[in-house]
């Protein structure tokens, strides 16, 4: 437990010295550890292959797997992530707002860290190198508390990120990696608000639940993904096949897959077929209602259950709805705030499903794997906010921060 | 317990009704509630007269009971406030940012409301009036629980709100004012994260703990203000001894009043007497440290519980420093991050107060108490936030949204 404390102290302190850090050091640091992890690719592939074997010793397969496997492939790119991070302009000190108001005060609005921010978050191990630049370069020290299966990646890559922070005199403690699987050590943590100052769990419901039992720091979540398309009855087919399809099976783990797609009634006899066959032929087991499976062969019957879930697997769950509303209700019903889609050609039908649809991502003719940082012009992403609160949606550098008040007066008193 | 389930749910229908309203529709029910509040002004001030008179018999004195009270200048205030709160820009459906990003997709990020915001809160009755007006202007439904000792009051001006609300075809649950006082139906609501998005507990330590301890919801604090003003060598003496008087004496029972004076030493021979001076005349209680105790008369010596504490009364702590250091770091020892000023001709002093304070306001030149979402040109404000997460100051109109993202592509697959 004191060594919970010890942990959070010293990031507390790190993150003093990184709130003033100039950006020219971030970026060094930056920089070199990206370079690091290029050269050293082969120590991370072998601490991985070692979390993979005892993944699959303990039945771990499919997409589960793949996402926590850690090719050159992936390397490379966690390293040109980190070049992008230190090419993106520094946030801390940015001046968002300049203004005089009548008293003939000067008002400025100054991007500033949030200081100490904690992450819990699941199997994927290239989230530790993500989240901690992206913190790093917004002035925050950062603790980190990856999945169990991730632990040597983890630890590999940690190891490299401390190499850098030493080569720069910078605290060691900017980055924590926890090593403990002991939830009394996590709700330790969590009780420390005086020196964490936000909680960022990205996971499944379990996690979600245990880090809003027991946190008395602010939390924003990045809970799971229950992403819907619906296929208009004035929509184009083959881009509506092209993404429905797409949606699952380019990345079935992400949060930002589709799990189930809605058809309008109207064009059901002539999409349904089409777009099962596509999805079977991509192996996807297709869970449809009963007008699904009247349409269409080798449908499983949905049952109550595969309408809300996040299945994080090449399974797609299908029904056909009456109209428009009918798709609203659903995805109100169902949906889980994250990213929510429409093919339609119709702007009216659109501009309904967008406004009244309020997750943090609606988006019109594309997949709902663009809800990502990345692709909508962030330049990185530390994940996808569920909360309202804070940041909704992608949090990039941006999200990292808050804003705070400088104002410059000639005397002014009241 | 199932009352507070039922005003919960009541909350989330109206919000989502609301978070569709258009802009004419709430701005109409601001100005009606204003002109009711005009004509009904008679009434209001009955019912606070009986809070007073309640109050008066359990002890309550002072700036507390003046921080009670509704006289009619007050109430043409508040009044007053509900006009400009419809004047000002509808934050709900604003276009943040709008820019296509390479894949072809145009992206727009959209203000839209937050959902049900509940908000605790002690004496003052006007801040119903202006929790309600500004959270209904963002979109949002409000839960209010107003202090024990405004109840009287807060009930006879909800009851004006929710005819208004009912005139216009609004669901009253848009302004929930709570009447218990039992901490149970306080705890039942705090679990609700179903239903209500944003707590904003605005308070004392005994308060904010308890929602700290209870919330499942996510929470913005309005914590007390401890605030410093830091008289540098370089000051401007004459403008020094206002700032520093007016801002404990013109409202001190308010969170921006300040609440320590720390004088650098190579000014104090001169300084302090006619500070202290200055302060006794209006009827302020000095402490002081030592070094004050020495150079002014009938000085209360200072003892270590005054230093970071927020008097709320006619109670001013001031001590001598040796630098601009140690000012720093007192006021990070003993601050809250609420609003610290510095007086100082020196403009490199300055900057290294303001970049080194990082609470949510620093101050050069000029009165803490400046520290308002109104006279920072924010139009109003729903108080005034100590919490890094979400809004960090003043919190106005566009602190009560969050931001979505709406994007449209034309068939994009990934």
């Amino acid at each position: 437990m004191s060594v919970m404390i010890d942990t959070a102290q010293a990031a507390k302190r790190a993150a003093s010295d990184l709130g003033i850090a100039s950006t020219d050091a971030k970026n060094t640091v930056l920089n070199a550890l990206a370079d690091r992890i290029d050269t050293e690719s082969d120590t991370i592939v072998r601490a991985n292959q070692r979390d993979l074997d005892a993944a699959t010793q303990t039945g771990i397969t499919g997409p589960k797997l793949k996402r926590l496997t850690l090719s050159g492939d992936a390397i490379g790119q966690m390293a040109d992530g980190l070049r992008q991070i230190a090419a993106l302009p520094d946030p801390i000190g940015q001046v968002t707002r300049e203004y005089d108001v009548p008293s003939g005060l000067r008002v400025r609005r100054v991007r500033c860290p949030i200081g100490v921010i904690m992450m819990i978050y699941e199997a994927r191990p290239n989230v530790t190198i993500d989240a901690f630049a992206l913190c790093f370069k917004a002035g925050n020290a950062c603790i980190l508390k990856g999945g169990r299966e991730a632990q040597r990646s983890n630890e590999a890559l940690a190891a490299i990120a401390h190499d850098c922070l030493r080569d720069h005199d910078l605290a060691t403690a900017s980055l924590a990696l926890l090593t403990t699987s002991d939830r009394n050590d996590i709700r330790t943590l969590l009780g420390l608000d005086a020196f964490i100052d936000l909680v960022i769990p990205r996971g499944g419901t379990e996690l979600i639940r245990f880090v809003h039992e027991h946190s008395r720091i602010p939390m924003v979540q990045h809970f799971h993904g229950v992403c819907h398309i619906f296929v208009d009855r004035d929509a184009d087919v083959a881009r509506a096949l092209d993404i429905c399809v797409t949606a699952k099976t380019s990345a079935p783990a992400t949060c930002n897959a589709a799990e189930a797609v809605l058809v309008h009634e109207d064009i059901a006899d002539g999409f349904i077929p089409q777009l099962v066959q596509r999805l079977q032929s991509e192996g996807v087991e297709v869970r449809g209602d009963e007008a699904v499976c009247r349409r269409a062969r080798q449908v499983v019957p949905a049952t109550s259950d595969d309408w809300g879930t996040e299945f994080l697997d090449l399974i797609m769950a299908v029904r056909v709805v009456s109209d428009l509303d009918a798709a609203i209700e659903h995805v109100q019903q169902f949906g889980s705030n994250h990213t929510d889609a429409i093919i339609t050609e119709n702007t009216a039908t659109a501009a309904t499903f967008t406004s009244r649809i309020q997750s943090s991502c609606t988006i019109v003719n594309a997949s709902t794997r663009f809800n990502d940082g990345f692709q909508l012009g962030l330049g990185a992403e530390i994940g996808i906010s569920t909360s309202k609160i804070h940041a909704y949606g992608p949090m990039g550098l941006e999200e990292l921060t808050t804003q705070r008040f400088v104002v410059v007066g000639d005397g002014q008193f009241r």
